[in-house]
């Protein structure tokens, strides 16, 4: 009975590791799920077919090991709601943090100061990925529903729900809704006054490492489990990966570029930010997340291969043509929104542009700047926390995009910050797998994880690219904050002609 | 005796074609010679070697009708400028209209608001290419010089004196000096005084059909001519390049694209504006040529057609592609300004931009999006002209640029007007050899020179598609706009790190 599963519910697949007791991987399973699209901006799962896909993935864990699991920890995809009515009736699909149909509430409540106050008391800046700007979209678009939903929950209270029977959610996901106060971390009487949404309707709150209990008989035999097993609270995915990768406190900032990426720290208080630049998600009443999620990472670099060079040319072939561009690449700037942005400038509307070609440009400068424009991007995110927590010691970074020696230089002389390189892609699982033997009482402090980790690669500054890059970032910034109101205008011509698009 | 000699002296070549009397065109020959490029921002030529190339094609082109030329008449390169020293000693070479050297003395002239009254009583917007700027470069630089020239004349006066042995210039090429009073057309004394230059040292001015006088001996035989060949003035090639497509007047517009660009237009009197955007030379004092040169026209599809695509495919391989794509490139704008650009925003810090992407934009929104940016700035250059002169019936085009149906129909939907395709390459040359007639009074209008000309296809504004453009264009300028201050600090960027570019 020595082995506890760390789960990961993410947005396009659920994975499960199965560690031994003194935190070894054993080893993983992953199963993909599809996103529901079948309206403009919207983006939902199934909670049914995310359940068959963990029960799946516990199942045959458990058989490797016989049954010897004594407990299963969670690590959970942010800002899914999913509301259940009368008679434990799930009457609606899991809305994810990519669904925008709440977008003109939140523009609605920018201009009338809600967004601001919710961020101020929550520490969730204006976004329609947050519950509270879907709830209030569900509460104008279908009243009904609205009142006949006796819980709403998110993707992780659903699965422990199914699991246990009991519904109860931790302070890093209940963070993730905009409904928590960021001072009390209790649910926020006077918002939820606002929304007229009655406190009993959410779920009550504990602390990740809380045990929930002992799986439910029927699935006790089902999933092969036995009749001990504890199911553990567990947290979000943005708080695991981050002290995943050893950032514990404000030594470090955590980068972690896949497809879209994040910078993320850890401070010792609630901090926000004037201009809501960066989310503040509390932990404790002595550690709050603070970070900034950005969509153009990786979609970006793999966007740029395909356009730039074509399907032919790998990533490698890209970076190795990018090399041969001195820092700066002489002068083309890229903005990466291809996808709008979220952090650092929050604006669904921004577009993606190459600025300042001249006829000595050409695909090398273009494939170089590509790369800068991402990271320059990232570095905006990470400027707001920079000045509010202070100067880390380094990054810590992870991710698909950060794969190359080339990236990995490119990121320490943008940010002029030493680059750790994490190996361990593992990060959330076996965050989550520490918070059950915290929980069991076999560990008594987080910073035992430290040592599961490879962090033997590290990339300083050079000097030399630092000055040529101090000199470009203030033109980037520059540009963003020229073309501010034309890209939203260019969004409105793309919607004005979208059949222009099929 | 019949036969006329066209000549156009261009930057690259000169080009004469042989006609018959009745105006059909014989033979055409062309001879290239080299920029002299060897300091930043020079482009001088050896007015001798071009002086080589003109009898090599005299020679050959009198030889085929055995020295029976009536008249040698002239089309000419602009803005280029030679000193000439005590006897007869050529001091400098052809500074020509692509030398940048006198931009610093520009920018003061704009400062200090000489540059505005030049442009108000000569027609010469504020460009390094006016010899206007050149002599106070020339001046500053070189004061020695300035005070040994004893005539400043240009590469057509050179030609014409080492036949003829006359110095005189017409009223068209005159303009181009920023010199010549718009009003009275003559040298501007209020100017000259400024500039400290002797009215003497600049040539004597006449019409274009003036008859200079006949070969001198030496040349008659050399060239093998007879002694009644007379020498016809001539004009400027964007005079007779304009006139030659049947642009007499401001029924229509002539729209030129071939590596640059230029849309000129014929008013019945002086018109200046009071943004600078166009030139206005004089011809005659009811003639006036209006236009805007452009430096980015097919140099910038050359540039895409290598960079987005690559060496193997041809320019219609990439007309084919942006075909697939509909007007206004799914929301992507191009901005051309790879060269810096002349009209219409008269910057040579500008530089060349994709504004708008989105992940669905791949190749051939780029290649759209790039001939209609290149299209959208031609019509920024014709704007200042319809709202001063009025709408014309047509724009009448030629050019490598407009060789296909897609991109005629382009310039058709952009600028909302019919454009009539002249197929005569020969333009300029045409006007000269009709300018000899006129001379030797064979004609008595240059009415007639529209019969010659071949105006077969015309292709008529798609309005689904002009729809679409005027919701685009002004977006196109507003990023215009957005973007001027930030493409000066990336020029300086750029010139910081010059050595980023070998």
């Amino acid at each position: 009975m020595d082995y506890i599963i760390g789960m990961d519910i993410g947005t396009t697949a659920s994975k499960g590791v199965l560690y031994r007791g003194n935190g070894k991987k054993i080893e993983e399973l992953s199963i993909p799920y599809p996103l529901i699209q079948e309206q403009v901006d919207q983006a939902e799962e199934d909670p049914q077919v995310i359940f068959n896909a963990v029960q799946k993935i516990i199942f045959d864990l458990s058989k490797r090991v016989a049954g010897k699991i004594k407990a299963i920890s969670w690590s959970s995809q942010m800002h899914s709601l999913i509301g259940i009515g009368k008679d434990n009736r799930v009457l609606t699909n899991s809305i994810t943090w990519a669904d925008n149909r709440s977008s003109q509430l939140v523009a609605q409540a920018k201009e009338n100061g809600l967004a601001q106050d919710i961020y101020q008391q929550t520490g969730m800046p204006p976004h329609p990925m947050a519950p509270v700007y879907k709830l209030l979209w569900i509460k104008e678009e279908n009243p009904k529903l609205f009142a006949q939903v006796q819980k709403w929950i998110g993707i992780k209270e659903y699965i422990i729900w199914r699991l246990t029977g009991t519904i109860v959610t931790d302070t890093t996901m209940a963070a993730g809704t905009g409904l928590l106060n960021l001072h009390t971390l209790t649910w926020d009487r006077k918002l939820l006054d606002k929304i007229e949404l009655d406190p009993e309707k959410l779920p009550n709150l504990a602390k990740p490492e809380y045990v929930v209990g002992k799986v439910e008989a029927e699935y006790v035999q089902k999933l092969g489990l036995n009749s001990e097993t504890k199911i553990i609270l567990g947290a979000s995915d943005g708080y695991l990966s981050t002290i995943g990768v050893g950032v514990l406190d404000k030594k470090y900032f955590a980068l972690n570029v896949g497809t879209s990426g994040a910078v993320r720290a850890i401070a010792p208080k609630a901090i926000v930010d004037s201009k809501n630049r960066f989310f503040c998600y509390p932990v404790d009443k002595s550690h709050y997340l603070l970070g900034g999620p950005v969509n153009n990472g990786g979609i970006v670099f793999e966007w740029a291969r395909k356009t730039i060079f074509g399907p032919d040319q790998t990533a490698e072939d890209f970076i190795n043509v990018a090399e041969t561009v001195p820092a700066g690449s002489n002068g083309l700037i890229f903005h990466p929104y291809l996808g709008g942005e979220r952090a650092p400038i929050w604006n669904a509307q921004a577009r993606g542009s190459f600025i300042g070609l001249s006829r000595n440009h050409t695909k090398p400068q273009m494939a170089r700047s590509v790369l800068e424009g991402i990271v320059f991007n990232l570095l905006g995110a990470a400027r707001g926390l920079r000045e509010k927590i202070g100067e880390p010691e380094a990054l810590r970074v992870t991710g698909g995009f950060v794969r190359s020696d080339f990236v990995r230089q490119l990121i320490a002389d943008i940010f002029n910050l030493p680059v750790v390189v994490i190996k361990n892609d593992q990060s959330g699982t076996l965050a989550a797998m520490f918070l059950a033997q915290l929980g069991l009482n076999e560990e008594d402090s987080l910073d035992k994880i430290v040592k599961e980790i490879d962090d033997s690669k590290v990339y300083f500054p050079n000097q030399k690219n630092v000055q040529v890059y101090q000199d470009i970032i203030p033109i980037y910034r520059e540009v963003e904050h020229d073309l501010d109101q034309s890209y939203d205008k260019i969004a409105q011509f793309q919607k004005k002609y979208p059949k222009l698009f099929e």
